[in-house]
């Protein structure tokens, strides 16, 4: 693991530094690890209704059944118990409206530390919430990444505690690699052909590929990336980080740009981006809650939107997918109620 | 198996004659045996969440996931193949504004016969579109058991189709029982303390009752029904079948008045009858869509209303849950989006 732990480390300082950043399979693998006593083995779900819609086998990565609702946990865990015991004590720090809140709130009482999570105007309330339950102190700050950063960094200045970046730190991303790990290991002798992930700050994306790449080379890797939000797209066909793109989607946790370690790490595998429109998101949300019962977030039914609109790339193969997270406001569903 | 199979039986007929119907522990296990190759066996699944805010340890048995979305399939698979050929290749016929037409539908493509459903105006339409999805020939008839009775009578003297009770059938009673078998066996050596179900016309309580009288004679069962349609709690009070009551409840599963030879059963057996307002139960399938991110019907939800509504009766015991099934209409759900 060679991510800084300097608790006081500006909060984007990995994003513009991406050589500071190597995870290596071995980072996957250790990660798993350090997390099995408290993060769940997720099942593995098939529907033979959705393997006939979509044309191919699918192989539904259950993460939304994680603790706290989302993968999140994952990262956050390997962060936590990564700490030596002395820099723990101080407690940990993140900027975070959504999953990545909650996980870090929840992994920290695992190991009995204080978290501190900064949480922007606007975020969605029953994540909010959630972070709350958890046991994390809150801070709130105006919207923008500006605003975040420099309430975060009063935290740290203030506390000491150590800054887990949401996607642009190797502890994070080597956790996040530990769902694709379960996921290979699951899916029997025969290799996956494709693993789909949704993309917002790459952490998952990250963490997939690099399992991916050790465990069946010839498995394709593809981020699920919202139209309105679709930086990693572009910066994948440009050639180079695309941080401007201003998020318009119903994609709640997948409006981060991708950070920078992230970026490089896809660039270097050779993963592919897939844009899907909010409206084919939300109708594979409802598909996969009439015909399966599961109820995920937008965010994760968009790697089934993507499979479904582009159906012949993936016809007769056998393909996971990460549902990566179920927390939903019931009272905001993004249809209208007939 | 002693229920008459002679198809052109009234449709009421089983229950109007309770003696007729005599539903053993060995016909359940035979069940087991006849519909293993069709029907899932379900997971049993936990939450320490629910556990804390329940005060007990729960095991759900997840019948939302069973094929067509409901415990139903189970008795209609084994109404089905319990047929001989000669009387099976006439096809089956039942009334139904639900789960049980779904479940017949489908069962009858697993014998590639034919099938057809009485459906009273008014149904819910997601479970009108599944009932014809599963290929079955549709009659619409007026709402009222009198006027699907008729048309039930007619279509079985035109067709020669056997009638499938929803409930008041050994066969189906025998095949909802093998959920609870399931359920039994599943929740390891140590018995469960109760298992709670939902109530309509009583084919899974009477199931239930008799596996779970064989398995685990200390278990308590339960039966949960709405305060709007509480025709059992009222019948078992009484000591005799109430069938007066006019239903008024958000549980369009379980609308059903008790069937008589339900009734004997649930009374020989000493179940006992928990009601349920319509706010809980619709509490209880948000809090299981946020906490577990399972989609469960109003029908199912309302037996953990009534475990969270009877914390004192099930404190720190084992509770089995039958969460009998998961097919709601996603354009209409039972709250007010804000």
């Amino acid at each position: 693991m060679h991510a800084s732990t300097d608790p006081v480390a500006p909060l984007d300082a990995p994003c513009s530094d991406a050589a500071g950043i190597a995870v290596a399979f071995d980072d996957i693998l250790a990660a798993a690890t350090r997390i099995a006593g408290h993060a769940h083995a997720t099942p593995v779900l098939r529907s033979r209704l959705l393997d006939a819609a979509a044309g191919c086998q699918l192989y539904f990565k259950a993460e939304h059944l994680q603790r706290t609702g989302a993968f999140k946990f994952r990262g956050a865990c390997n962060a936590v118990w990564s700490l030596d015991a002395s820099v723990a004590e101080r407690g940990v720090v993140t900027h975070s409206s959504g999953n990545h809140g909650a996980a870090l709130a929840l992994a920290a009482k695992t190991r009995g530390i204080a978290c501190h999570v900064v949480v922007p105007e606007g975020a969605v309330r029953s994540k909010r919430s959630a972070i709350e339950s958890y046991g994390a102190t809150i801070h709130d700050c105006p919207a923008g990444l500006e605003a975040r950063e420099r309430r975060c960094a009063q935290v740290q200045r203030e506390t000491g505690a150590t800054l887990v970046h949401p996607y642009a730190d190797g502890r994070v991303i080597a956790g996040q690699g530990t769902a694709a790990l379960e996921l290979l290991g699951a899916t029997g002798p025969l290799p996956l052909d494709a693993i789909v992930v949704p993309v917002g700050g790459g952490g998952l994306a990250a963490g997939t590929a690099i399992a991916a790449r050790a465990l069946a080379p010839g498995c394709r890797v593809y981020v699920a990336e919202p139209a309105g939000a679709a930086d990693t797209c572009q910066s994948l066909l440009r050639g180079e980080r695309v941080t401007d793109v201003v998020p318009d989607t119903v994609c709640d946790g997948l409006r981060a740009t991708v950070g920078a370690p992230n970026f490089a790490l896809l660039q270097a595998h050779g993963v592919e981006a897939l844009t899907v429109d909010d409206t084919d998101t939300i109708a594979a949300m409802r598909l996969l809650l009439q015909r399966t019962k599961q109820c995920v977030e937008p965010s994760s039914a968009i790697a089934l939107a993507a499979i479904l609109l582009h159906r012949d790339r993936f016809a007769g193969q056998r393909v996971g997918v990460v549902l990566s997270g179920g927390n939903i406001d019931l009272d905001a569903l993004p249809w209208r109620q007939g």
